[in-house]
Parts: structure tokens; C-alpha cells; sequence
């Protein structure tokens, strides 16, 4: 029998607030039934939006909010309205106070980074948090980070991405060592940033045994599923997570032109729409929605803005997932182990420090 | 009447060499027969293979070398071995000597821009070298720099960039004034990283009339032709090209698998041909191949390695459009031009330089 895991919800965050989020977590409640909810925001709306689905009103308890996060406030805005008292900063908090395993928010990313480091703080040994999100490839799933919390990671900084990445792979890919890639210009030594090459040569060095460094990667070797995770800088990982997405809307927006010029084009797409449906769901957002905060005492899922209930379903999923895979403390482990044995030799010149 | 352009080739530059070389620049010779060609190569080999093209042989004459630069050579080898002898070298050269208006390779990119810097060096004003792209979106096509010369841009370099590429684009888009747009993690003044932070500042104030700057572009902006030029650091670049071919060669890849799963769904694609058809043509790499060296006193167009002879007459077709429009001197009066009204004043923090 699987264990109740509690996950807060910001009911109110998303551009179509709890109209979606109350119907997404009704579909993550039968595909989970050991779910449990806290719901955070106006307890009348809620309590309403709750009618239809009784099994979830049974699951979930309704904490009351006023105000609400706007999804263009400025993270400032945000945590200076909505500290204490925001229904975000409230889902945020019942992870601090252990009372939700995991947070998910549809609410604007920049304003759930400040309040989630701002409530919850980093992890010790952790300077800087990440975003994680999980990348559909040719042979399954690759988790990319960091994908914008941390413009200009220093070489340290990727070295606790790898761990974070690794622990998270771990938990959703089901690995015990997982493959771990710089992401580069290049796969020779000698290419790239000082930075990444001085990560390079600490992951080198460190040996950690919690994953297994499988060296430089590009652009192309993410889709191309090379390694379970890709570690990178936000700036360059949000560009690339961004240009994929464009990249995959473009090719189907070319299929839907040529699907529609010509009635032969739409017989011969009708016959072959099996195919279409897998390659749909292949490349479908909703399915892999959600972006994992990494690096803080706590776990924040960060889904969609725009997500529809299905969309949201799916990142309550992967809370459930970090849940249950105890994802934290996990990192935690990780950071004390290899903060034990590797990097600092490996930055003082020694060769190795004792295993 | 066209005038005669004389482009010199490598011509034992890329995986297949002259197989390739000789009959991509037949093809380019009938799409214009204006084209003049210096083969640089083996003189015994070139001449063989000319033989089934007399065309091609009365418009080309073959400029003699022994050495080749090998595909897997590093920069440094190949300039000790190649400088002023190998095939490579003397192609850039006949752009320095003014035989030949551009240079066209299908060898390796490190060690042609090493050669193509030590020899025709980088224009005054400009302290390192780009390397466009020209990418394929929803609208047409976007021209993307730097896609991996210059590793770590800063905010001046990346004004230098957005005069070249708008130079680029006047060339091969024929539009006036194009659209400029810097690649960042968000379009908001606030977002992203000092350089392209200061460089923002510093296109706006310096209201460059070559061009329009636009503001900040996400990755996602590319594909959807949101801009005309963008512009970016080598490494964000060089990780924004490469994501996306992996994401346009996974899309490709389902949509194989899904057409062979079945018989209903062969026949329905067999019966949609013409729009899988003009799918293939719009993702083609070969219709958009050639990354084009700017800001040396010299244009270099490097052709994919891998690339077949109609991939070939692609980056020569591209090669006669930089010449054709005066692509170096367009980008020394571009570059004149804000050197003399914009950016000093910018720097310097008058609100305008006199125009």
C-alpha cells in the first residue's frame, strides 16, 4: 500500500486560477488516490468549485487566503503584497512547516522563486537554487537545469546542479547512477567557458558516486536523450528550452499548413492518424509539465501558467513523484557526500580525497 | 545583365571532399551562370573530376596546393601545417589578394576561422569575428549571431554583432531597416545578464538608422520570425542552433516511426506526400546551409562537413548573395556610421551624438 502524501496547492495561481486548478488536482486524485490536499485560497470560491468533486473535497482541506498573486506582478510586488499572507506564499509555507510534502503553483514563475527562497531559504552548502524541467527525448527523458533561476552559474554552482539533477533523475527516471553532461559548445576539453570547463574538471576530480559524469554535451545531444541530465547555466538552458519549444511548434504549425491544402492531404492524414496521435502525445507540453526548484529546503513544482486541468494533473504527478522519492533529503545526502570526499580536494590540487 | 562573381572554393574541404566540392559548384553553375570559380586543390584530382563538367571547367581555373586541412585537425595543427600552403589557406586568400569576393569551405571550423583571422584579420573597429546563421522560421527566415565564434560577448561586441547582422540581412532578406532583437531569458528591461543588459541600453541610445532595435527576444522568438537579426554571445548562440536541430531531427524521427508503424498509416502518408513533401523542403538543412564569418576584412561562408553537392550549392548560393550585395563594405560604413553618431555618446552618457 502506498503511504498519504500531502501536496499544497496555490489554488489561485494560473492564468485561469482555481476554474483549473480544482479540476486538474480532481484528475491527479484518481489517478493517485492516496493524494492528499491542502488548498490555498478563497475559501468561498473553493468551497464551490468543490461541489461537483466530492471525492476530492473528501481528500482536500481548504486554507483561506485573501490575497492572491498577480500573474505580471514583479517579484518585488509579489513579496511585498503577498508575504505572510498570499494564497502562494501560504502553499509555499505548509512545506516549511511539514504539513505538505510538496508545493505546486501555476502562479507567476519570478514571484514563486522569491517567496520559495524567501520562506524556505537554500540548503546549506547551496548558494544558488535551479529550475529543472524534464526534457522529452528520442529515448525517453532527460532532466535539463538549470532553465533560468540562476543567470551566470560559477563553476561550483554547476557541480551543485549535477548533484541536484542526479538526485532528481534518481527519483523520476528511476536510475542509480545516472549519466550527468556539462552542456557545451562543444564535447573536446579544451571548448566552452572557463566556467564549465572548470566544472569539468571538478566532476572529474570528485568522482562522485551518486552519478556518473559522462563529460560535455551540445544542443543536439538533449533530444537526442544522451545522458539522464543535462547541467547548465540559466542563461544559456532557458535560451535552449525556450528554442526547443519553438522549434516544436514550428514543425506542427507546417504540419497543420499541410494537413489543410488539399482534401487529398486531409484523406491521407485521416487514414494515418494513428500515427499523428502518438506523434501529438510524443511532443505534447501538458505531459511534461512542470519545473522542479532545486536547491532550497523544500520542493516547489512550478507548472504552466497557462496549463489546463490535464496540463496541471501532471505536474501534481511529478510532485507526488519527488514525494515519494523523498527527493530533499536526498539531495541532501548527495551535498554531504560528495562536500565529504571530492570537490574540495579537487580544488586545493590534491588528488583525490580519501573514499 | 548580372556581373561576374569569382567565389574561391576549398576544394578538398568536408567529409567527401571534391566528390562533393565539384558537383555542388556545377550545380550552383547552372543556377548562375555568372559564377566564376578558383578550385583550390589537387590539381590532378580537380581536373578528373571537372571532366564530366565542362561548364563548371570553363569557368573555373584550379589553383594548385598539396596540403589539406584535415576534418579533425585542431586549430593550432592546422595552421602550422596549412598556413600559406594548404588548400584552405589559399582559398582565404584569394579574398585578401581580391582574385576572389568570397571564400566558400566545407572543412573544418575551428581551423578555418583560425586561418580565415591570421589572414585576412578582423575589421578595424571590430575585435572578434561571428559566425551567422541563417534559420528558418514560421515568416521566412531570421539571421542568428554569433553562433559560436566568440565565446563570452561583451555588450559592445554584441552591438558590433547587431550592426553586422543587420548588414547580413539587408544583403540576404533585401529588407532596409531590419529588426534587431537581443536573446535573453525575458523581454523585460530587468531580465537577463549584465552584457545584454548594457547593450540594450546602449542599441537604444545609440538609434543605429541601419537598423531597428526591437529589444530583448526569448529562444521561442527565433522560430516564429518574431525579428529579423538576432543577436547573441557564442555560447548561448552556438546551444540555441544546435537544440534546435536536435528538436527538428527528434520531431522528424516520431514522425518516421508513426509512418511506418502500420500499413493504414503508410498509405495515408503515401496519399499525403505533397505536404510531408513541402515539410521536408521547409526543415531541409540543405536549403539553409552555410554559417557566414563576419567582421574579418573578407567574407568566409563555412559549409557543413557532412554536406552533399546540393547542400553545396546552397552555401555558394549564399556566397553569391554577400557578394552581390557588398556585404564587407556595407558592414565598414554600418560600422562607421554608429562609431561616428551612437555609441560613444552613449557610453560616455549624452543622451545623442549629432546625426
Amino acid at each position: 500500500m502506498s503511504k498519504q502524501i500531502t501536496i499544497s496547492l496555490d489554488a489561485m495561481g494560473g492564468d485561469a486560477g482555481p476554474d483549473m486548478v480544482i479540476p486538474g488536482a480532481a484528475i491527479a486524485l484518481r489517478r493517485r488516490p492516496e493524494l492528499r490536499f491542502l488548498l490555498h485560497g478563497d475559501e468561498a470560491r473553493l468551497t464551490a468549485l468543490l461541489e461537483p468533486h466530492p471525492q476530492l473535497a473528501a481528500a482536500a482541506r481548504i486554507v483561506h487566503s485573501d490575497v492572491v498573486v498577480r500573474m505580471d506582478d514583479k517579484p518585488s510586488q509579489a513579496l511585498r503584497a503577498g508575504r505572510w499572507k498570499s494564497s502562494m506564499w501560504k502553499a509555499i509555507e505548509s512545506v516549511k512547516t511539514g504539513e505538505a510534502t510538496v508545493c505546486v503553483s501555476a502562479g507567476n514563475t519570478g514571484a514563486l522563486m522569491a517567496m520559495a527562497k524567501f520562506c524556505l531559504r537554500t540548503m546549506a552548502g547551496i548558494e544558488r537554487p535551479a529550475i529543472a524541467a524534464i526534457w522529452p527525448t528520442l529515448t525517453g527523458e532527460t532532466i535539463v537545469l538549470d532553465v533560468g533561476a540562476t543567470i551566470g552559474a560559477d563553476a561550483q554552482q554547476l557541480v551543485d546542479f549535477s548533484v541536484m539533477g542526479a538526485a532528481m533523475a534518481r527519483a523520476v527516471l528511476h536510475v542509480d547512477r545516472p549519466t550527468v553532461g556539462l552542456l557545451n559548445v562543444g564535447v573536446e576539453e579544451v571548448k566552452g567557458n572557463e566556467e564549465v570547463k572548470m566544472a569539468g574538471r571538478l566532476l572529474k576530480e570528485a568522482d562522485i558516486p551518486e552519478l556518473s559524469y559522462a563529460g560535455f554535451v551540445e544542443g543536439d545531444d538533449i533530444g537526442r536523450g544522451k545522458v539522464h541530465v543535462v547541467v547548465t547555466e540559466g542563461f544559456a538552458g532557458n535560451i535552449a528550452l525556450k528554442t526547443a519549444e519553438g522549434t516544436a511548434r514550428q514543425f506542427a504549425q507546417y504540419l497543420r499548413e499541410g494537413m489543410n491544402r488539399s482534401w487529398l492531404n486531409k484523406i491521407g492524414f485521416a487514414i494515418a492518424r494513428s500515427a499523428f496521435d502518438r506523434l501529438k502525445e510524443k511532443m505534447d507540453p501538458r505531459k511534461v509539465n512542470g519545473g522542479v526548484f532545486l536547491g532550497l529546503n523544500g520542493v516547489i513544482i512550478k507548472s504552466h501558467g497557462g496549463a489546463d486541468p490535464e496540463g496541471f494533473a501532471s505536474a501534481i504527478a511529478l510532485a507526488y513523484d519527488m514525494a515519494a522519492a523523498d527527493l530533499t533529503n536526498r539531495i541532501v545526502e548527495g551535498l554531504a557526500h560528495y562536500h565529504r570526499v571530492g570537490v574540495v580536494s579537487a580544488v586545493t590540487g590534491d588528488t583525490r580525497g580519501d573514499q
